[in-house]
């Protein structure tokens, strides 16, 4: 192995959000990228920035980002796992790791994303979600917010669900699966939405925009005219950030990657 | 109504336990009874304090514990509920109240309360779960898990399964139900015990003991053995506090209580 010789390393991480000023650095608070790269730069001080897949904001929380960063260390991929995580904090770990090509930037081979918005549906707060589910005090038609659910699937111009912060020109987005799944027997509405990638806000001007209908603030047929329209105030409230979790990446591992520890 | 009349209400508290040291008052620490005091009395500098149901440990969660005190003031058990919780700190909360008679000690009339105690079945730390489940690392048996969580239903002296810090002489006990409920697709294992009263840690030993069973440290048979030997070394390790949550207290409200509130 010549000298500078590097070696690619991609890692699943996993992080509850509340703490973090989101995952991207910042120049103000911890996040959770600097804490990746503290624990890095501790095994390997000539290892590159990790590059993460998606820019979650503050407060929400991932079990299943992605980054890869090149090492000057060959270290088999288990090494890297139980390493990394002598170093990360209590509100972050690296859940897995396998060796990939130099330079392989996860971000540009995902193909999508699934997320978790998390509704707790009670008139009274509950200290044990307080970080995990945005509490909403209303009744709610569940049979109305499936039929909503509904039209957000699809390829759509979704202009209308993203922060007025997004100034990309494509809007065009492919949402695959935007599904309400009950959990904690029927306390926590969980709305899950796949899609080849999102735009600034787009999951959270979702989630607001059903609950906005399921609770009777907006009429259904709101998500169809909002994409219709194009116009953001069409669309409902942005719902809170402590309510969102980046599920898993779909991702195509590279040509020569290895396999992944722990296996499954 | 007389000077110096009273009036007793009975509330319904949840809390994270992650930052309290406990229910009860210690000399160090802040506990969730501190705290519930401190937001009564902002109320009613001549309340009572609080008399909880459960002097739970450091750590431990609650969705149902149960405190009544006396006021000086009648408020509406609605009012109570809004009222305390403009005063209670995040991690914890009044859940509901309702009007009891002067001197009512929810304690003495608790007929039984349910524990939650939840593994978390990963070879990896999970920072989203890091407060609310014991990791375990190991592979497990679940069939002998549930056979072994059989053992513990009935009235046994549970002896064995208490801290040697608990100097009470009646170790008898009856535990009416001890089951397996998987959740988070089966990453994690729940297992739900409810019975009459409990020694000190006796929740934490029994599930401690049927991991030793069910991870093959400990043979099977080893609850009924230490139950019939009533020696602490028999049974396994007692699990960590931050697995374990008080669901529920089983109570028969007193005669001339009023309509909880919220309903239901």
């Amino acid at each position: 192995m010549g000298a500078g010789e590097r070696f690619g390393v991609l890692v699943g991480v996993a992080y509850d959000g509340t703490a973090f000023n989101g995952w991207a650095p910042q120049r103000d608070g911890r996040t959770v990228c600097d804490a990746l790269t503290g624990a890095i730069t501790k095994l390997d001080p000539k290892a590159s920035l990790p590059r993460g897949v998606s820019r979650t904001d503050a407060g929400v929380h991932a079990e299943g980002q992605l980054a890869a960063f090149d090492a000057s260390l060959t270290i088999p991929a288990r090494g890297w796992v139980l390493a990394l995580n002598q170093h990360m904090p209590d509100d972050a770990c690296v859940r897995w790791a396998c060796a990939v090509p130099e330079g392989f930037n996860p971000r540009f081979s995902a193909k999508g994303k699934r997320y978790r918005y998390r509704v707790l549906l009670d008139r009274i707060r509950d200290p044990l979600l307080r970080d995990r589910a945005w509490r909403l005090g209303w009744d709610i038609d569940q049979d109305k917010l499936a039929r909503e659910a509904q039209a957000v699937v699809g390829t759509h111009d979704f202009a209308a669900f993203r922060s007025s912060h997004d100034a990309r020109n494509d809007t065009v987005r492919t949402v695959t699966r935007c599904a309400v799944e009950p959990e904690a027997g029927g306390r926590i509405v969980g709305i899950v939405i796949e899609g080849n990638a999102f735009l600034y806000n787009m999951v959270r001007i979702v989630a607001g925009t059903l609950m906005d209908v399921a609770r009777g603030h907006l009429a259904e047929g709101t998500v169809a005219r909002a994409l219709a329209s194009r116009v953001r105030g069409e669309a409902g409230i942005t719902a809170p950030a402590h309510g969102l979790t980046l599920e898993h990446v779909f991702l195509e591992l590279p040509a020569g990657a290895g396999e992944p520890w722990p296996p499954g």
